[in-house]
């Protein structure tokens, strides 16, 4: 038997996902099935007041609910992935996002729902992706995931049981903030030897310029791997380090979490393939056997989309939730 | 209103927990809360086939069993901590346990509760151990708990959310095997840089040796601290690597799990305040702001009670759930 009527009603469901970033804002809207129906990004205008930045998302918001009327629906509540740490309860920032500077504190639960009564639910932005994965891309189906971003810095994310891992403070997941060398490189955030510091895209620039003895070349990680697939020796040499360096980490992060998936998303794993071997053969030599069982990993799967799927599979799964 | 019925049925009801070990098997009678009864240890006979070591615990269970009755009381069910990786679900060991040889692959409940038609749940010795802490000792009343026992290995238990986490294989929480140097010394388990090859007795030992140059001597970790508090230079400065090697470990623990509190056990640990703030030290110099608030360092409370009280209150938890 097919129920018209809860069917139309299903259909006339939308989710807003916003990905506040420090160049821009992300904004998309969903279907109640969690796809994306129209999205579109904006200048964030980091730089600027706090009270800007949500005229920003304000404006957004109103974009998508207009959209979604015109489709005869509504939307039922919003999700947002933010840098720095989230008070995933509050809704609130805690403290500092150093990229995102006048950011702080931001009240958004208060001031959002304030507005447009609808409700909202905010996480860290690597947790959002890590959600977005496995809800719609590389890690579907996936109950116990690990997502790593590899880019400016490196991101975290986990699942357990399907369910965002956060901690006590919500200051969990910080896998890039993982040391794999307790007398390495100092890392921004005070540690030494975090993996940020050996794998992420500027660690690798600058691996790479080390071999080649000349800081002044402008190099990306993408010459680097096309200066290996060409044959040059500083190059492959500082893509086998790298691969051997998250091979580090991951082998501590399996031996603790015992994951059925591990996903790999960011600039640097765009790389593809090969490069991912390289570093399933540096934590296979690693780990303790019994968790490498039917363990996986995976190339991120939404690549920009990952922010404002994440956001929309969060707000999807709190207003199911709530109801 | 006392119901007086009530109170007597739950008077009545005890739980037996056991802690295998490669020595001995330790067993003990638990009240209804939980507390000890009756304590005991015998020889595990490890160095025999697997069906002696079943009859060593079948004798345990029986002497319980008959303490129990003289109490005018019954056992409703039983726990067991085992060396090696226990399938939770299944009940049964996973593969080899190195130090316990015939004991690999031990089918627990299909044994145990054919023989004596109880409900047994077993677990990993290290997991058990921090349940026990969490439910009867240093960490009672907490959720988010990282415990670490510092003997011979070095042994992991996470609860998260008040659980034990076990990872998708039940091969997780293996902290002994966190990497703190992707270049360092070579662990049995293949890994390099385990945590366990830095700070367990036998490493303290072997660093301790390194630096007298002297590896004809008898030395224990007692020695070396008692060596420390007369001013000997080798023994503060092994005592000072330590403490920074775990506060290395602890800081990618802390920055991944952001637990609430710490728990460290074993032969080292008994070594006192001083050293726990030490470690406290090292890791407070490493790790990020956000998780460090309200974060609690202790030692573990239990000693060697820590298996059966653990055992006892996994029985309890397990038993009650299935009620």
């Amino acid at each position: 038997m097919i129920r018209t009527g809860e069917a139309m009603a299903a259909e006339n469901i939308y989710y807003i996902g916003l990905d506040l970033g420090c160049t821009f804002l992300k904004y998309a809207l969903g279907a109640s099935d969690g796809s994306l129906i129209v999205k579109k990004k904006t200048p964030s205008r980091a730089d600027q007041a706090q009270s800007v930045i949500f005229e920003v998302i304000f404006s957004a918001i109103e974009e998508l609910m207009e959209e979604a009327k015109t489709r005869g629906g509504k939307v039922v509540a919003i999700g947002l992935g933010s840098p720095g740490a989230v008070d995933f309860k509050k809704c609130r920032l805690i403290g500092n996002t150093p990229n995102l500077q006048s950011w702080g504190n931001a009240e958004i639960r208060k001031t959002i729902t304030g507005r447009f009564g609808l409700p909202i639910w905010a996480d860290n932005d690597a947790n959002v992706m890590a959600l977005a994965e496995a809800t719609q891309g590389a890690a579907k189906g996936y109950k116990y995931v690990i997502a790593l971003t590899l880019g400016t810095g490196i991101g975290g994310g986990i699942l357990i049981d399907g369910e965002i891992y956060r901690g006590i403070n919500y200051a969990g997941a910080e896998l890039g903030h993982l040391s794999i060398a307790y007398d390495g490189h100092p890392c921004n955030c005070g540690g030494r030897g975090c993996i940020e510091q050996y794998a992420s895209a500027p660690a690798m620039v600058r691996n790479y310029l080390d071999k080649i003895k000349d800081a002044s070349e402008e190099v990306t990680t993408i010459t680097i791997f096309a200066r290996a697939a060409e044959g040059d020796q500083s190059a492959i040499e500082t893509i086998d380090e790298t691969a051997e360096y998250l091979g580090a980490a991951l082998a501590s992060i399996i031996n603790t979490f015992n994951p059925e998936i591990i996903v790999i998303g960011g600039g640097v794993a765009d790389a593809g393939e090969e490069f991912l071997t390289r570093i399933r053969h540096a934590y296979e030599g690693r780990t303790m056997k019994p968790a490498l069982k039917g363990l996986k990993l995976v190339r991120a799967k939404l690549g920009n989309d990952a922010g404002v799927v994440g956001a929309i599979s969060l707000a999807k799964k709190m207003y199911e939730q709530s109801q």
